[in-house]
């Protein structure tokens, strides 16, 4: 079976010059490999009439399937349409949906339809229009010489509906696509290195079709197998034996046999026993709260929280006492304890998480350099603190505080 | 004054299967712009070594400058170096300075050195090695045929210490390039289309030098000038009347005449008046007040915040009455005015926002669908409510309550 390829192409000046992280292609390729369809390249470029056309011929000569995102809307329009009009042959033509469409979008607003919103209609002749059931500018069709190509707006919610209900399906009816099965192990607590030290014999005896990768994120590292064949089914089972393999060599580092993230993984050993947890936040200032309910159902295990920056409130809310930040200061094992059991009593939760810490970029001195944390996990029966010292930015600290005081709990209630 | 550009390729397998979003390329492009340089494409490809050589040799051809990210580390070096053995010629050479920062790296860890972390230091005998005070992969500094090709590790603080202290001075020094000045007006209330007819006679006056840019990010629109010149003083002089004119036609939806996230904008407005503020959050889970305990310096004033997700604590916390619950709900006006009331008092700050809402993929009904959110901003005199209504996903709602609390808050601040 033939691979089928992939082009993301994204056109803006906005990703050029670093105004925007490209959030979309990321999602994009995601959905396309569950597909069975890979991403040969992505490629970004501004909103220049020659770059677009010799990029999509450049990504036509070298894949299936080219999209691109971007480069669409009210304001932007001038150049993407009129060069793929260029690029495919024919005008521009109104499409009568997409007026409909648009015309539906403001007066449902209350807002006057202006010129370059009715312009929003107008398409190139020689695609199929794309319904964009969140926004004005339509996606757009277009096939050419044996290859797919689909223009969509750059803005996320409204490309992922277009992808979503006509382009994968659609994609998915004309390419026959090779099955691929992933399986991700989350690991933590040893480096790179000595993992691979570890998997050596692993990774020799895995057939060429299952391959393995590395992939470090934040203090976790993830260890994905990828499978590609005939059969989703049995690929699936050989798969299956070789990580069942893979989880015990490493079970003294495994975190979940998941590809989730930290507040996931908590969420599940949470709701399995049970119990409810709440968050003494200083230095990470609600973002440990925020990363447990962000998962969908927290609702479930997650009570509150508090968020004490101020001295005052660590006394107020939690009970801390005067003398230790006197004595301790406010980044001491001595307050974090206080305030992890101030906030079993105040939230009435099973287990807590309490941090405070310096993240910078100030704040720093000689004793508790910035970067400084003390983080206590625990329930009514037992409390474990831990002092780290993380050396990046200040949202980095904070999202490594965060994980770190989640994997420290996690352990606590695994044992 | 020739235009310098920049390709920047990013290898890893990982960017291609959506595990990884690229936020390395954003910063880099800022702090590129920043010197006058220009990013001209940006192309991410897999652990391929044809896709390499093919990929360096494409974008040689059309910029000045390849800068290459990711495809190092003790279990990626396979394929990258030995390709960039052979586009540079000759072989891998042990790195002695690269070899000792490998090993102070693993000895003050007390870790032992595996084979794999020595050959770390191994680079291609055709580059300078670029020192990495943050990891064990070096970068590598390459020149051919009159163009420069920097390879740097694809982890962010490692790759950011590199361009910070050797790549930018460096490529400052090889090139002389145009000075390039941004200035951007945020806004907030009005539609892309509608700014762009009421800016219509004011683009029509710009001088070819100077382009204005929409750039939609949430709830909020930037518009960007940029001006490009010879010299940097003139350059900013001049574009700073076009954005006093910009600013002088829209001040009706003004947030801020920087390029800023919301956080920052309202600590300038809290800071600048001497007062302070808390968050009774419960749908938002602490986001809000992560949000604001991002910026560097907030503890001048934020004093804390309480997340209240089970409505037990809402009245044990903030004092909601249990009737208030029992007859309009959780998601309420009645009820988000009580947390506010109760914040101020429980906080003891001047301002506070109050947000409770159903933030999906459950828990909607007829009456109260998912994205159905109450925000009440105020201080002791007034509390002002608004109901929204966002069709995102859980994470976007999540967002968007966030931004539109603030912009509340600004606007009530601000009058």
């Amino acid at each position: 079976m033939k691979k089928v390829t992939v082009s993301i192409i994204t056109i803006g000046d906005e990703l050029l010059i670093g105004q925007t992280i490209d959030t979309n292609s990321a999602w994009m390729a995601q959905e396309l490999n569950a597909l069975g369809i890979w991403v040969h390249r992505r490629v970004a470029i501004g909103d220049v009439k020659e770059d677009i056309l010799e990029t999509m011929a450049e990504e036509a000569a070298v894949s299936d399937i080219v999209l691109i995102t971007g480069g669409l809307g009210p304001t932007a329009d001038d150049i993407t349409k009129p060069t793929l009009c260029e690029y495919f042959g024919g005008g521009l033509v109104q499409n009568p949906d997409a007026l409909k469409n648009v015309m539906h979008i403001f007066e449902s607003r209350g807002l006057p339809v202006l010129q370059r919103n009715v312009d929003q209609a107008m398409v190139p002749e020689a695609c199929t229009p794309i319904l964009n059931d969140r926004g004005t500018a339509p996606g757009m069709w277009f096939e050419k010489d044996g290859k797919i190509y689909v223009s969509m707006p750059g803005v996320p919610h409204e490309m992922k509906g277009m992808m979503e209900s006509y382009v994968l399906p659609r994609l998915q009816e004309y390419f026959e696509t090779p099955a691929v099965v992933h399986q991700t192990l989350l690991t933590s607590g040893m480096g790179e290195s000595f993992i691979a030290e570890r998997l050596m014999d692993f990774e020799k005896q895995l057939p060429a079709h299952i391959k393995l990768a590395y992939l470090p994120s934040y203090a976790l590292l993830k260890l994905r197998l990828t499978a590609l064949g005939k059969d989703k089914i049995s690929l699936a089972a050989e798969l299956s034996g070789h990580f069942q393999l893979l989880k015990s060599i490493l079970p003294d580092i495994t975190v979940a046999d998941q590809d989730i993230v930290m507040g996931e993984v908590l969420g599940r050993i949470l709701q399995k026993q049970g119990k409810t947890v709440g968050t003494a936040e200083s230095c990470t200032g609600g973002y440990i709260a925020s990363s447990i309910t962000a998962v969908p159902g927290s609702s479930a295990y997650f009570k509150g929280s508090v968020v004490t920056y101020a001295n005052e409130m660590k006394m107020k809310l939690l009970g801390v006492k005067a003398a230790t930040l006197d004595t301790y200061g406010a980044v001491s094992e001595q307050t974090v304890r206080e305030m992890a059991t101030g906030a079993l009593q105040l939230l009435e939760t099973d287990y807590v998480m309490a941090v405070s810490g310096i993240m910078g970029p100030d704040g720093g001195t000689p004793d508790k350099p910035t970067g400084t944390v003390w983080i206590a996990v625990g329930s009514r029966e037992e409390i474990r603190t831990t002092r780290h010292h993380f050396r990046y930015d200040r949202d980095r600290n904070i999202q490594m505080t965060a994980i770190y005081a989640m994997n420290e709990l996690r352990k606590l209630m695994n044992t």
